[in-house]
């Protein structure tokens, strides 16, 4: 199985390609701007697009999802909960989505975002959960806008995903600070906004990070509820 | 084995951080400006920092190994040929760096910088090369500074990368396009300056990129051949 990170300068996303043994694929979190990087690095690796997956409605880019289901004739994957009606497919928690040797545990992990949702590819050792915004290294994304609720939040991440396996590896949405990848061991230990944070605490603090708002948003999160096109 | 890719912004360098089973580790072309998360990051996954190890003299950051060394007593190592007299260890083509786990065989690959390396670490599957500035994914170092040959380049990657085995993954010093690793088989039919090209061709190629210096390059290359350290 094949996991290429992919980084967007712009955003600081990083869009994931999964590839299985034969030669089938998900794109995670696609970014618009960078169809084209991904259908060539598609092309060269001779994969098949099946799904563009969404971890949620991003307030800060554009999604190519739309755009590569029309050249790629993909399928565009969003959570039950974002009312994203031109979705191919609608996925919502503790579905499985398979192709080939690539099994994908969907886990509805709300507090970002009322539609976030992780997904944890637990065919391979020692597992690896696509975190989306919902937990980033050493952080977490903001719950101030798009039905965000630290105390959702927080139970997605100390129930959800702080009860998977401890060396399951973390790919997040974002990283502004040159990380690429951690451990759910690392973020339970090491994650300033949860290690040794009550819920109270925790709520507190996400209610009073006084975050200006992401520059796309007002662009952005029309456009992506529908699927990144033009209307 | 653990091996994490750390992105510095400002310069697009990739620095590695590779831990063994017994928690020893060596960092691969730190950059001074990050030491500090460097050092969060060793202590926080309990790890014993043994090598700092240069791919080359760089002239597009100042190397953090000097520091490195200052703080956790690590050994500085760069190849013969960089005339780093301050570095604590040398190292030659085809020798062994060998801790715990971790098995690096070194390649001595000239042509972006006369004192160019590139580590294969040959005890995990498919293996994992770091490639300095030497291959970068779709795309080389330059050579026209620090004597900089693309002769010298071009029989680097060909008779020295290329005879690799196909699924080695490459872990490059650089990344400007959002990528993060490739491997020896898509560099070989992919990177637009190698495949189908001959010698001559590429070495017209690289002699006529006509690139501005790099930014950092008078002060970086001075204070890197002092491993990073004002005199």
């Amino acid at each position: 199985m094949l996991i290429r990170q992919l980084f967007d300068k712009n955003s600081c996303t990083f869009t994931y390609l999964i590839g299985s043994k034969d030669k089938n694929s998900i794109i995670i979190d696609p970014v618009l701007n960078n169809v084209d990087v991904y259908l060539t690095l598609i092309n060269q690796l001779n994969l098949n697009l099946v799904y563009s997956l969404e971890t949620h409605t991003h307030a800060d880019h554009i999604s190519g999802s739309g755009e590569l289901r029309n050249i790629l004739n993909c399928d565009s994957i969003v959570g039950n909960e974002s009312g994203i009606e031109c979705a191919s497919k609608f996925i919502e928690d503790n579905e499985y989505l398979t192709i080939d040797d690539i099994n994908i545990r969907v886990l509805y992990t709300p507090g970002h975002t009322n539609d976030s949702y992780c997904f944890l590819v637990d065919s391979i050792k020692p597992g690896a959960l696509f975190t989306g915004d919902t937990l980033l290294i050493r952080g977490t994304g903001r719950t101030d806008f798009q039905s965000g609720d630290p105390s959702k939040l927080y139970d997605s991440i100390t129930n959800k995903i702080f009860t998977l396996y401890d060396d399951i590896e973390i790919y997040p949405g974002h990283d502004y600070n040159g990380f690429s990848k951690s451990t759910i061991k690392e973020e339970k230990n090491h994650n300033p906004r949860l290690n040794l944070k009550s819920k109270k605490e925790f709520i507190d603090l996400m209610n009073n990070l006084d975050l200006p708002d992401p520059e796309m948003m007002d662009i952005a999160i029309p456009l992506n509820e529908n699927c990144g096109l033009e209307k």
